[in-house]
């Protein structure tokens, strides 16, 4: 018998009024941990992965469910710009009940927090059958994903007891932004300097995530803000397209505010219709290469009443002075670490809202913190 | 110059109060002839498209925006099951900026009504520089998108005129549900008879649509029971997934209810904490392979107090009785079919919280027919 590795966690919530604001402060620790794993922290590559091998993939296919499956969207994002690898990104739910198609040379990878989630043990259980190369990328090791995987490729966030997820996230991105080097290398899409370059930022992160949560107090003023609002709209473009699906699972679970995520992009082919005078819109806009096109959504929702809350880095927040009504400034982080710390900033704000509102944050309505049955 | 060909019946709304509820109400017949279009009625079965093979794809990429993609979205389960072909659904406006990857065999299919979007115009100019066959799937036959297409292939809807997609909808799922059928024969997946059996249960759409349309009295009324709630939730499993988004992004263009569509297998993993007390929740359930797995949905969300209005056939409305507090019993169809049927419930429905709720359904705020900048 395993024993049970939270119990001597349980009980210590240290200074935190609550397990999920200890979880998104151990954030720092929890990412460094779980890069060391994967890097040579020396020589700014990242380790080979004894049986894993991206040079022949066809695809990559990657399964979860609710934020393990956003994980996996943005690290699609990731895989295709530095390795040049096609990824299919699905719910746990609908890939094992529509017949999945599989081609040779495809390597599946199934993200579960507890690995006993049981559409995502199913979905691994249908590709393996398939004779398709299984991952786990989990947090416990001696779960059963972990057990019937090919090969496991660990997390190490530690006990997560919040039923929403933060550390485990954040874990679940480092260690994908890891493979996604990797791959980069393995499929000659990456070259020494430009695989230290991004070792060096993963690296760099727990510092960046230490100056993120120095935003709490800031971001708690901008919490009671929305808190008595019906609806919120969360938008992003790119690989902050899955952040703000992120984002707003995070306010549903814990302050049961109707928060949607939406891809900046869509915005004219209907969303924009919901926008009135005082609805909170929450955009995700790091100053990167798509900066101006998510700049142009904010003047759009701006215009027509929207309460813009812009979340961004020194170079945007002085664009969008005057545009957004209100600019929360991350550090400036890279391709790879800006998901990890616009992270933080969304997860601090569903946990003030709910804690303004006085919901069982922990334990939020109606939810398990591990989904075992169908 | 071709002339607009919209201009002689732009005037004529005929006995309905809304071009939308006219374009509804015209699906019979648009199905119908673009059904007509794609397959030899006397055989049977589907015509071959000169320049079109499946048999060596090696994926099928769809691309649109909204609606569209929706479309494109549905027919992934079609091409999967029919014709075990892999299919990559994108929006196009992340489509074209995350640099995507595209493997040899690739056929990529751009849905658009106007033919002039332009991130779905823009991707397909990228698809085709990577030197990928470009499929046009679209309403107008002289635009951009058409020409500029390897091979166009055309939905019939006619005009349309309401900004809120319907008739052009239902006619992209006629088209798509043709083109399944095609590449399940070219990939040897569907022998004589089966194709048979799907062609002619398309054949039979229109008429069973007839059928569905004539639920629009009872439609209304519910209509009305959700027109004071400020957001809704849509649930699917498999084909009726997509279908939730679209019934969602319906109500939210016309109406300006914030509603949500969720694949029903992840509740449990989120937004099951929305649920309270007088939620409506509108769950798309026909009789299929999934029925029971929707209806286990159906109880949670029922027994924590949603207002849960199912949408299904005769059978399904037998198992849910007393379950669901509303049912709406359209004709049974079949797997082709079937998001046919339930799109014209769906639309019925948020064209008349639209109308109780005095909005200018043909003309939403903030919306235009076609988005032809970014």
């Amino acid at each position: 018998l395993v024993p049970a590795e939270t119990s001597h966690v349980l009980a210590e919530k240290g200074n935190h009024r609550h397990f999920m604001e200890k979880e998104i402060h151990e954030q720092p620790e929890v990412m460094g941990r779980t890069v060391s794993h994967y890097v040579d922290a020396f020589e700014n590559s990242v380790h080979e992965i004894a049986g894993l091998d991206f040079r022949a993939a066809s695809r990559l296919i990657i399964v979860g469910c609710g934020t393990a499956a956003y994980a996996g969207e943005i690290s699609r994002y990731w895989f295709g710009s530095l390795a040049r690898l096609a990824v299919e990104v699905d719910i746990a739910s609908e890939f094992r009940y529509r017949d999945p198609v599989f081609l040779p040379g495809d390597i599946a990878l199934f993200i579960s927090q507890s690995g006993e989630t049981a559409d995502t043990l199913e979905a691994m259980r249908l590709a393996a059958a398939a004779g398709v190369q299984t991952l786990a990328l989990v947090n416990t090791p001696h779960s059963t994903i972990a057990r019937e995987a090919s090969l496991v490729v660990p997390t190490l966030a530690g006990p997560e007891i919040g039923v929403a997820s933060t550390k485990a996230f954040t874990s679940q991105l480092s260690a994908l932004a890891c493979l996604a080097v990797l791959a980069g290398r393995h499929r000659g899409h990456l070259d020494r300097a430009q695989e230290a370059g991004h070792v060096a930022s993963l690296l760099a992160s727990p510092g960046l995530m230490v100056k993120a949560l120095e935003r709490e107090g800031e971001i708690e003023q901008l919490a009671h803000e929305i808190a008595g609002h019906p609806t919120v709209l969360y938008l992003g473009r790119n690989q902050n397209f899955p952040l703000a699906l992120e984002a707003a699972l995070k306010l549903k679970e814990i302050s049961y505010i109707h928060a949607e995520g939406y891809a900046a992009g869509e915005l004219k082919h209907g969303p924009i219709a919901l926008i009135e005078e005082g609805l909170p819109v929450i955009v995700i806009a790091p100053h990167d290469a798509l900066f101006d096109k998510t700049r142009s959504s904010i003047q759009q929702v701006a215009s027509r009443g929207a309460h813009v809350i812009a979340i961004t880095d020194p170079e945007g927040a002085r664009a969008l002075e005057g545009e957004a009504a209100r600019i929360i400034t991350l550090p400036k982080g890279s391709q790879l670490t800006n998901p990890l710390l616009f992270a933080s900033a969304v997860q601090l704000l569903a946990y003030h809202v709910a804690v303004y509102k006085g919901t069982d944050v922990d334990q939020p309505r109606n939810l398990a913190k591990s989904v075992t049955v169908e």
